[in-house]
């Protein structure tokens, strides 16, 4: 039940390490993007991959056509290639159709993308159920075209196939399952969602080897679609689900910020309320909405699954979100380092959080003769609210808000109590 | 179910000219005061006139005899008026027996009140339940008296007769009642309550002609006595009362006071916090309190109904409060106008308050292939939030406040969504 | 049920005058100087006085052996007393074995205790659970000592014997009994627990000639022990302890604190909080926490009774806490009586609170007719909020809440409003 955290800030740099070994990659919601990413992942940690073909009923929702493309530019009438998807795959609207031909610079306006106040630059915008085709470009880059006729070229197809994903299953003592979502079909976008991606791996890596009371699924899905998918093919297992995350832009500078599951008060959310107000940091915690990433549908009201999200900035409040300006530098080892531990945190309380019952509820029980009584050790008020509070109706988490005792102390007096013979665990479920 | 409002200034024009039609008639709790203030409301509305004979029993009350007035004045030694009933019906105090005779100045006195504070304005006063007779003056009138004899004349009579008062009912859809009262007893004050008389009348026209989910009745009663008076000869129907408002003092310039009913929660509570949430204006909700209007008598604990009150500044809260500064010049049709409009989309909030159900509740619906997707629509939000709460157990009232979008752009993205084929209405008394 | 308080100045001197008399007795946990000052308590009051023989399991505990103690010193090796219990009961730690010999500067020092912080104080220290001797001294006094041979004596007592406590019982109309526990096992700390003892036997006499609804039961007894004993020895009958309060440091010139009992919400904490609302004075409302003073184990999980605690300045909060400048200059006459009075005034609310049933609930009644109405007097608003509010669901501290009118009002008003008829009392448990 003990999952240790080795150093933060190496684990920081592993992290960063495996963002920039995907970072070039140009995935989509589907195609060989996506399955090279799963590839890589998968020398990390045992990952299943599985493969939902075209045209697949999910829900109310059908899986889409394959996207891949090869090569991509805009050519002026001089033969430059002033547009170039092998310099930046933000080039290409995600999901655009194969096109080649020779166009006005009027027509060409029509394709073109691109973000007057950040004129450095280049917009991600895709097109998955709409087809045509378009290119993304800074605005310093639309201002130098000139007039006259260009060619266009996007070796792109757009076919039946299968939509990808892949899923990290770690058994522990019981089916009790802790869901972690990440999404992986954004092309080279460090933090949205590389940062969640590579954290995602290296927790899964980081408690494959640790006894775990609960199992732990990681999935490692395309947005929306992904997990519309999983959702169809899983839905007769969720019940399983007690708690889930879903991490997206965790490596930025900005705070963490957690925003709660659909229930407002389950207990991942306060596992995660408890450990961020036990940090020293400077964090947000939001309710839910019904917009934002995969949460979306985790928390649909026919699942209402208790699925939070945690990421740091939230998303569209940095203006790099969605931008070539969401680059390698944009993410800090510091900030995965920091997201890693508290995600480990989190771990740690809804691994270790139970509810006991005082088994000497009639007065307070003699301390001294059990060696347990020692006024200077800061264990002995922890001591006393668990003995107080373990009515069976409060569990360890329960003592730790009311005390304002860090959970982790609360933890280690009940194990203390517990030795002594002065507290009988509640059977899961009893509460 | 659509209450459309028409322009307010426009509306506020029409309710002030009734008001100043009202003004110089002197009401009281019984007598032709009232009925011929009814007479002139029942040219803009349906009116239907009661007449419950004195003497008659009313819960713990009696209805009085009744009272009328044709003259009244106190003339000096000279022969000269020194207080005359045809100048400011506020002169007598309301319910004054008849009286005439010839008296000291030292007797006189005992019988004059008037308002040093406010040397200008004459207090407005009644003696319903004592016998007794008395004059109203402006403290320079008091203080002009001089020494010597009176003669006091008051041709008024106090004589078995009835109360009176006027129903308006408008039948909608259902059986279930919107319940509107509004006191009708108080001689020439114009925002205590003709203000109150006046906009009910033009709320009742306004939604004369429209569909209505529910029924309307508009009660335009003498206070206290007339409310019990109504209440114990309706005992058996207050029932269908779902939602009701007393109306009083909406014309003076203060902001907007609500006060909630008993039950703290009712629907009619949040659907008046919810409009004035929306509205820009500086406004005020005050916790129910047993003291006050009408609300007295519908929320007493054997009733408990679901009444609040709306007014603008509070009751006593004023100086010109019960004075003869409340005149036509105290009320505003800017404010009159402001009010019908908040009354109205009150209205508009119980009319289209309804629970309803995703029929897509795994995950989210593709609103695209449907038409409904389009980011940069306002209704977007309110879409998703219609959909992840239309559980069976959140109204649209609930749905607005959570979100804290408008009640009205929740009401347009239902409808669309409806439309759809997305949602499906809870048969009320289910949630 | 009326409680009616004298003058609290003249209280106040009565009380700080047995103060004053229990002063300088050498009480502990057990021994002769308890059965001392339950002697004197005895004079003033019904004092039943319950002997526990050593060894007798209470629960979790065990009776220790008696301790007593006669004499006390340390010589120099000039034959001076450098420290005489004589001159200072703290000077002995509490429970100390005898012991006598001659021992090195160096060994002494092991059994010394000062507080360089205070230099002018002895602390307060006990070893009531290890047996062992020790000293407690000025810092000053401890600087003063030279090198050399030291010759301690202490003349004390551990054996079988018995611990003591005194009980006194007012019975009331009913069997339901309001707890007031106070612990007597301090020596010479006149705020720590002297004020605290004084008190409850000075509001045990003020309540014994009067007509009372509940049975009071006053507990004189050593801290901890003495409680758990009680505890065990009546653990069948605690269940007609509807409220209690544990009295500790009630003397102090701080402003009160309040702690609340572990249900947080008993009527004994909204009554204290009532009152103290009331009062014009500073105070603090504290929540329930599992440390402090007895009702660590009153409100352990097997008791979980609705006893809260009644202190001045919380315990360990003044530095003067547990040292010989906690002595007769640090407590107040008129802390003193002011804590009289308040404790009597909620003895007062949980006397006078009732739940009524309106007999009359639909609409107001006429107050009028039954010589009840008089608007200027500060009881009709009062005489409203009970008529409201009377619904069989609501006591009398219920509507002091809601309205805010102190309850001594509401109390009034719902007598004029049960000697008219209006109210008919629910009885106790229906609620």
């Amino acid at each position: 039940m003990v999952l240790n955290c080795s150093d933060s800030d190496a684990k920081g740099n592993e992290i960063y390490a495996l963002i920039k070994e995907l970072f070039p990659i140009c995935r989509s919601i589907t195609g060989n993007g996506v399955r090279q990413t799963l590839e890589i992942i998968g020398k990390h940690i045992p990952l299943d991959i599985q493969e939902v073909p075209s045209g697949t009923k999910v829900f109310d929702w059908t899986v889409p056509k394959e996207w891949n493309i090869r090569d991509a530019w805009v050519k002026d009438s001089h033969g430059r290639k002033v547009i170039d998807f092998q310099k930046s795959n933000l080039h290409v609207i995600n999901y655009s159709i194969p096109f080649q031909g020779r166009i006005s610079m009027a027509e060409l306006k029509s394709h073109l993308f691109c973000l007057p106040d950040h004129p450095d630059w280049i917009p991600y915008k895709t097109t998955y159920y709409e087809e045509t085709w378009g290119f993304c470009l800074s605005h310093n880059q639309f201002l130098s075209l000139s007039d006259g006729e260009y060619q266009v070229f996007i070796d792109s197809t757009l076919t039946d196939g299968h939509l990808t994903y892949g899923e990290c299953f770690i058994p522990g003592k019981t089916k009790d399952e802790i869901l972690i979502s990440t999404h992986v079909c954004h092309p080279s976008l460090a933090n949205d969602n590389l940062s969640g991606v590579s954290t995602a791996a290296f927790l899964a890596k980081h408690i494959s080897n640790q006894e775990l009371r609960y199992s732990y699924r990681f999935l490692f899905i395309p947005g929306t679609i992904g997990a519309i998918t999983w959702l169809c093919r899983n839905r007769d297992s969720v019940a399983w689900i007690k708690h889930g995350l879903v991490l997206t832009g965790v490596g930025d500078r900005g705070r963490i910020t957690y925003k709660k599951s659909r229930r407002g008060n389950a207990e991942i959310d306060r596992a995660a309320s408890q450990v961020l107000r036990q940090s020293a940091d400077n964090y947000s915690i939001e309710d839910f909405s019904p917009y934002g990433y995969d949460e979306r549908q985790y928390c649909s009201p026919g699942f209402n699954l208790p699925v939070g999200r945690f990421s740091r900035t939230s998303y569209a409040r940095y203006p790099e979100y969605h931008t070539s300006a969401d680059n390698l530098d944009f993410v800090s080892t510091r900030s995965l380092g920091e997201t890693f531990e508290r995600l480990n945190s989190i771990f740690r309380v809804l691994e270790g959080d139970q509810t006991y019952i005082n088994l000497v509820p009639y007065c307070e029980p003699q301390l001294g003769k059990r060696g347990l009584y020692n006024q200077i050790s800061p264990n002995q008020m922890a001591m006393l609210w668990v003995l107080n509070y373990s009515d069976g109706r409060h569990s360890l988490l329960d003592i730790a808000e009311g005390s304002t005792i860090s959970f982790q102390s609360i933890r280690e007096a009940a194990d203390l109590l517990h030795q002594a013979g002065l507290l009988k665990e509640v059977s899961p479920g009893t509460k």
